[in-house]
């Protein structure tokens, strides 16, 4: 069954790296109280390179296809260095990141619905398995380093951009396109959607307050509290 | 092995579909800072109603039922937005909303606990099964939305509910009740059991804590500090 | 494939056993906000007693040996009481606690090691299992908590330590040491560095920051805001 599945190692590769290289820029821009250190970035990237194929093998009942090869921790840890490395660099070149990001998502959905279609899961379900492996790493990421899930907000964004490429591949799928073919497609739909919303800055209201309360993590300032604010101004007055 | 099992399709959507309204009248109810976009609110609904047997087939280590057929998601996303849309009408009814949760727990907590039987578990892992698919959706649900998680303090008691309906289950049906027979008196004794704790308002004094954290959470004002208020008023004295 | 497997089942339950009595010391410890009840300590008990085994068995994706059998829950709930009865008494030897600890991530390192080369995983991703198994009990932990999760600072010593004794398992393993032996030196490396740590206090500028979050925790006062503090201080002057 497992051995039906024709994602080829490279490609596979190829998203585990990306993902660990993204893990670890993230990783590497907190300061103050959540600053990690060397190893904590290393796990960071780690689990993003890693989470996404570990999180859709479990949905789909199958031993974790990244643990069948020493391959896929050596491409996490060795990009994830790379990654906290080159940090310094490419956290100024800001598309960098967000690119580096679309294609990290589009990758690890199209390669969750296909997956689940070549172990004969319906579409819907497809579909599903591909928006957790996109957005899985990230949940637990944030819940690692005890941060507002992003995609829970800010990231529904995320979560509706690897929905479009997913559907977009099993519909594909459905009528008959090879399945190869069918995936480039889908991780370039997510990546366009994903890149359009940042571009055109599509924000919601819960968004700018998300966006404070990262900002404050990453600065080390713990968030603003409205409330104790009021009472210290009242109390100046 | 997965095609032994019987529990009925409807019996299984019908605790999709009450889960999925009872996480999304949940999520609704949030303001502030925690408020959730439409989407949010769909997640969070998707992930109580899917959550109880994904976390059951995980345990059992069997491929995911719920995701083994498109009704599942389908019956969990209309339920979420049925939630959603009612929430404004059912947080009025409060009973509405407990004996919703009651009913859920039971049933995630019986299906658990016979599947697992009737995959040969022995009874007290069985127990234990039921036991994590009750509230192991409202434990996914508190640590994504970064809630204190409410089982492990007021939720003790829904973890009481469970095991008491499971391990009436379990009981039943080692000295011969069928199955399903048991199951149903299960999800009545877990859905009585949680009633009579709501209706004589068992609380422990960690339980008020919790709860004023919880609607500090609710209402967008963040958690009162006992230290810094004391701080403040010896200031004003 | 699972029958092939031979861990003992008395170092299996001592393993849970150790783990229930070590989370429970730790859960009991908490004052003020976090203090939990009866079942809360139980639940962590049981939670870091079975957590080991049903991650690596999750990873390594076969069915929980910890619920094939009814001894397991009873050894770790059984033992979590215990840790608890025993908490004001053991609290005070705090070398107890430490030895402990570094005994259980041993064991759950070398198990978790152990298992996945019998069933033929790679060497590097046999490590990963190890080491995943021995730290993502308190992950989960100090999740279900809300405390912050020590091993991404205070706790990267945790990985490096069950990092050492899985890879000198793994190594005795390649070059043909029974595994049973290199099972035991396994866990005898990762206490030894374990302790090590603690003993010349290795401990990184985070982890003292870090340290002062989790107090702050266990005493119940919500932790020190600098700003705010400035803000105070600036009002008084």
């Amino acid at each position: 069954m497992q051995s039906a599945f024709v994602i080829p190692l490279w490609a596979d590769l190829t998203a585990v790296g990306l993902g660990g290289v993204q893990g670890a820029l993230f990783a590497s821009g907190f300061r103050g109280q959540r600053r990690l250190d060397l190893l904590g970035v290393v796990v960071i990237g780690t689990l993003i390179g890693m989470g996404g194929g570990l999180i859709r093998d479990l949905l789909l009942g199958v031993a974790p296809a990244t643990l069948q090869s020493d391959w896929y921790l050596i491409t996490a840890v060795l990009s994830s260095l790379a990654g906290m490395l080159l940090a310094p660099l490419l956290q100024r070149l800001s598309g960098v990141i967000v690119g580096l990001d679309a294609v990290v998502i589009g990758l690890f959905g199209a390669f969750g619905t296909s997956k689940a279609l070549v172990l004969g899961l319906p579409a819907v379900p497809a579909v599903f398995v591909g928006v957790v492996a996109a957005v899985g790493g990230s949940v637990l990421r944030d819940v690692i380093m005890g941060l507002p899930v992003a995609v829970m907000h800010v990231g529904s964004l995320y979560a509706v951009a690897a929905a479009s490429g997913s559907a977009a591949l099993a519909l594909l799928a459905a009528v008959g396109v090879p399945l190869p073919l069918a995936a480039t497609l889908g991780v370039a739909v997510t990546a366009v959607v994903r890149l359009l919303a940042v571009v055109f800055d599509v924000s919601l209201p819960e968004q700018r307050n998300l966006h404070r309360r990262r900002v404050a993590a990453e600065t080390g300032v713990i968030p603003v509290m409205p409330r104790s604010e009021r009472g210290r101004t009242a109390g100046r007055g």
